[in-house]
This record gives structure tokens, C-alpha cells and sequence, in this order.
């Protein structure tokens, strides 16, 4: 008899008002699967209220096509200034209390935390990250665009997070998360 | 013939992570009414998203009962640190994405705009503001915590700067704020 799995659902974003990128990954057993990965363009509106009523559209549309269990938010703890925070956390609460409405749990990662649990390294650069992702989840540059990867690698991150609790802590070295994750790394 | 009036209704808010404050007028003619005021007690959530959640729903709740035509919202644009400002952030974002969800026009002041709007002076205690509040649309301190007040505070303000032209400018002194609000002012 085969073992029922249960499927699980991660949808990741990274709220922002310029652009607000998002992922989808579903998990079966120990694999995760890419399902979609898009950008929600806020530039083309001036308005600061049509960027958040964007932004708390799509979420609410995007949760209510994929269903997805949970939610991983990008979310930097310090910004430039107080002005550029405020309008990050009205980005983030519209794409919350999106979540929120449709009773998702969310869960939220430091940039730093999400580069580290993809790459090992908390310092990787934007491109290194989505090497990764594209070699884990198995897609080519052609078909994203590298400001959506940001969301998707949340989603990423909370499962690795969340998978294994060996993961839960972050790598004391780049030698650790080698030992942790020898599957991950690119045989010269 | 009875002239028909347009009824408005302004809901205002004073988002906040602790206290949200609200309080709903009515304006049949050039006279504001006192609908409702109350304040959503959030100090009773340990969850952040708990907060978050509640702000979005009671805020949709409360739409759903008034139907306001605007949603005048209190907002400061400068606080202490960063990660008090994206949590405010978050807040407003919540109680914004309620308002938008319902296609409700969304105007914000600052503290000091609306201190100034009520009182004539931006630096007007709290305790002023309540008390100019009470005057204006005829209630009393045994009815209404003082907490509440910015709220509705923010929605009479809207009312001032959107009704009189005259007044969308700040007040250059004491003297022009008596001037132009002769009603306003307590006879000793």
C-alpha cells in the first residue's frame, strides 16, 4: 500500500513598492517543486494607495488560485530611514492582511536568513541566490525575471526551515553548511 | 421644497499596534455629527499578527456597519526608530488594505495637522484635543476614552480641510486661527 503524503503549499513574497516579488513551491514528500514564480509591477502606478490596493489584490488573488498553507515573508528588520521603513511596512501589512483574511500563518525572514538557508552564505549576492534556486527547483533564466526570485526564495527558505530541524539554526560556517548539505554543492 | 442635502459620513482611525483609535461624523449641511467613537484594544494580543489581523477586520467591521464615504487616517511621518515605524507601518497598512478592499478614498494627516485643525495650535495636548472634540460635537468625558479620541480627531479634521477651502492652508498664528474661527472660540 502506498504511503499517503500530504502535500504542502508555500507561497513566498517579498513585498516592496516598486516591485513586490512572489513564488510558489509545493512540497510531496521531501521534494520541493516550483509551481509559479511572478512580479507584481507597482511602478506604473504614482498613487501610493493603488500600489497598496495592488498589492492586497494580487496576494488575495494569487492565495485564492494556488491555496497555498503558508505564508514566508522577506522582511528586513532595519532600513535606510524611518520614512522608506513606514512605507515598507504598509507594503508588508497589505500583503499580511491578505494572508490574514483568508486565516494563513505567516512567517517571516530576515534577507540575511534567506541567503544563508539557500546559499550558505548570509552575504550572497542576488544572482548567487538564483543560480541556486533555478539548480534546486529546476527552471532557466529565461523564464524569470530576477526580481521575482526574492519571493520565491522565501518560500524556500521556510521550508528548509521548517523541514528539517537540523536546519533551524543558522550555519556557523561556510565548512558547516557544506557538511550539512553536501547534496547542494557543485562538483567541479 | 425641501433642499436635498448630501449625507457624508467620515470614518477616522489613529492606527496603532497598542490602541487603535476610530470614530465615525455625519455631515448633513456644513453640521458635524457625532456618530460613534470607540478604540480597538489591541495589548491583549501577544501575536504581532494577532494585532494585525484584528486592526483589518474590526476596521472591516466597522465599514461594513457605517459605510463611510472617506477614511481620514492619523499618521505620523516621523517616530522614534526604524522598528517602531515599520510596525506602525504595518498597522496602517492593515487598516488601509480594509478601506481599500471596500474602494473607500483614503486622505491622511499628520499629529500636528490635525492638533492644528481642532485646536489652532499643532502642539495641543491630547487633553485639548478631547476637550475642543467634546465642545464641537457635543459629548461628554463619561462617554468616551481618551484614547479614542484621535480618531475621531483625524475625521474632523478631514471634515475642516475638505469643507472650507479656506482653511486647507495651516494657520499662520494663534490670531489667524481666531480670525477665521470666530464660533470656535470659548467666551471667559
Amino acid at each position: 500500500m502506498k504511503k499517503l503524503q500530504k502535500e504542502r503549499i508555500i507561497l513566498g513574497i517579498d513585498p516592496g513598492t516598486s516591485i513586490t516579488g512572489y513564488g510558489i513551491i509545493r512540497i510531496l514528500g521531501q521534494e520541493p517543486e516550483l509551481i509559479t514564480i511572478g512580479s507584481i509591477d507597482l511602478t506604473k502606478y504614482n498613487d501610493h494607495y493603488k500600489k497598496l490596493k495592488h498589492i492586497f489584490d494580487r496576494t488575495t488573488g494569487i492565495i485564492d488560485e494556488y491555496h497555498p498553507d503558508e505564508l514566508a515573508i522577506e522582511a528586513p528588520f532595519y532600513g535606510k530611514n524611518v520614512q522608506s521603513m513606514l512605507k515598507l511596512g504598509r507594503a508588508q501589512g497589505a500583503a499580511i492582511a491578505a494572508a490574514l483574511s483568508r486565516s494563513i500563518p505567516i512567517f517571516e525572514y530576515a534577507p540575511r536568513k534567506i541567503k544563508m538557508s539557500i546559499t550558505g552564505r548570509g552575504a550572497a549576492s542576488k544572482e548567487q541566490v538564483a543560480s541556486m534556486l533555478m539548480r534546486i527547483l529546476k527552471f532557466s533564466k529565461i523564464e524569470v525575471k530576477l526580481d521575482a526570485t526574492d519571493g520565491l526564495a522565501a518560500a524556500l527558505c521556510h521550508f528548509y526551515q521548517t523541514n528539517n530541524p537540523r536546519l533551524e539554526k543558522d550555519y556557523n560556517s561556510w565548512k558547516d553548511f557544506i557538511n550539512k548539505n553536501p547534496k547542494r554543492i557543485r562538483k567541479q
